[in-house]
């Protein structure tokens, strides 16, 4: 059996969607346990939407929950008897193998540093998610932690990312920096700073700078980039995807020739939003914490909700979290050692 | 008639695209008159192209141009001989209304500044573009001049962006800055003092701030960001819509059932593309200069030199720059007055 908690208690929708998220995921994986931390108000309704797997779903008591309008500063003085609180402990004492939270951010940010701890070197974890591309997904951190980071911070997110591909096995990943140009002179100081420390650390996986429109090639593993970069790419490109596919959809309900081709061009959208909607839809994950914690933002409903835990759990199944640790311990004496 | 000097010479496909797009522009606006700085070696060839236009194009004799990768010291030095700098100079001779080049960026800027000025308070001018939305266009600058801003020269962006639309006669313009989140107390720091400023110079333009997903919403007149951060999203969107366009195409190839629509499907793909495409194609204007100057990038087609060139007319025609001129300076006032 294996074990993920979910704190459902902070999102904007309730937690009943997040309810039936949980029921669809329990169906699709036999073996997966959930701990869920809810109020008391709350255990009989959950007890109904989880019947069927009343079995393998526990769920634990606690006494508040942490809004999204809330104070990191709320966190930490409510953290441990909150929803979010009890999950993070679940997985800190080993009850559980991952944390999955529809609440606030930086609350998800403190306790797990508080409850799990960061990998050595690393101040503040980070948020990355893997997009889909043309070929295979890129792993974008960080996506909103960290705003502004120094080179050395930047160059740690970079071996961060490597030590996460060679903790699912993949030894080589193609790393790169987000830039606004391809040369090495390009860019801010900062990014042109991290860019020698990565190639100093990491030779065999680091690519270089990739622009914007590099994104969707699938040539790079992971491409590094601070919270603020990193937010307005992925945030901007969800509106043009957005859009896209409802002017496809507006384009053909406006031609009287290709109307009638709507029912079989609904089954081609679906796949390619499909496609494209694990980056829509699924969750983010907290990166250089130890241990395996995700998150989706509060909007969250019950379709992102069950992408986000789909991919939690083949995450946490797949990855090896004491090789991570190992990895990132060796490559970041390459980054301190001298030249 | 009207005039615009084109500047062919620095681009990656050679000047021969460029002449194959002028005559297209000439074709449609009968009231139009080219300059075109040539060296030598290009003029029989550029006659022969545009020999249908000859009462209508002056070709100027230049005795260089600026390379892409030239440094732009070497837009100093070489600058007022060059293709470029002949283009900027019929400009602010007053012989032409406007310039366009497919050359080097910060060379244009630099001989821009020089020989045309900037508007009083801008030390640095902006790229911008207006890029399709759901509803009307969205004017997004800084795209890549001004890596990092002040809250003072992020201001004066918007006040430049407010003036811009004023100068079209459009009055109450919707101007927001490009954050990670909509409430006052997110993002950078720079970035809320920017928000400070423009809510107190400009209160009824000022809309507060922007996240990306809200690009294309159409809601906005002009969004507001640093040079890095402005690439980043259009780099971004521009490799998604390509890849996105290609997925339906593939979708419709990999299905039997659907692959006799591809002559269909061809035609709105088509009409998608040319939606989407003054962004994609078009070429950025350079803000905050006295004069009109555009820019299409070096590996500028002729369809991209086309769209750039009919984007520029239609903005030369349309807007009064002593008008913008006024207003900014009205709103600078604003700007700089004690709180």
């Amino acid at each position: 059996m294996f074990t993920i908690a979910v704190d459902v208690m902070g999102g904007d929708l309730g937690p009943r969607v997040a309810f039936r998220a949980c029921a669809t995921v329990l169906q699709n994986h036999p073996d997966l346990r959930l701990i869920l931390p809810l109020e008391t108000s709350l255990h009989i309704d959950a007890q109904k939407a989880l019947s069927r797997f009343s079995d393998r779903v526990l769920i634990k008591p606690c006494q508040s929950h942490i809004d999204m309008a809330d104070k990191p500063a709320r966190a930490l003085r409510q953290g441990l008897s909150s929803s979010m609180g009890v999950a993070i402990q679940a997985h800190a004492s080993g009850d559980a193998q991952g944390v999955l939270s529809v609440g606030n951010t930086g609350a998800l940010m403190i306790l797990s540093k508080r409850l799990l701890g960061t990998l050595g070197g690393i101040d503040r974890p980070a948020l990355a998610t893997q997009i889909p591309t043309r070929k295979q997904p890129l792993l974008m951190m960080d996506l909103g932690a960290n705003l502004e980071m120094s080179p050395k911070q930047l160059a740690q997110l970079g071996l961060l990312a490597i030590s996460w591909y060679r903790a699912r096995g993949i030894m080589k990943p193609s790393i790169a920096l987000l830039n606004i140009g391809k040369e090495s002179n390009k860019g801010p100081e900062d990014i042109r700073e991290a860019g020698k420390l990565l190639h100093r650390a990491a030779p065999e996986c680091y690519a270089g700078f990739a622009e914007g429109d590099d994104v969707f090639n699938g040539d790079l593993h992971a491409l590094i980039c601070n919270g603020f970069a990193g937010n307005i790419a992925l945030k901007t490109t969800e509106g043009l995807a957005d859009w896209l596919t409802t002017m496809m959809a507006d384009e053909l309900s406006n031609s009287k020739s290709l109307r009638w081709l709507i029912p079989l061009w609904r089954h081609t959208i679906k796949r390619i939003e499909k496609r494209i909607s694990p980056a829509r839809h699924g969750g983010a994950m907290l990166l250089g914490v130890c241990g395996h914690v995700a998150k989706t933002h509060g909007k969250s409903d019950e379709k992102t909700i069950k992408y986000a835990l789909e991919y939690l759990v083949k995450q946490t199944k797949t990855a090896d979290q004491a090789r991570l640790q190992s990895e990132f311990d060796r490559l970041q004496r390459g980054l301190n050692s001298p030249e």
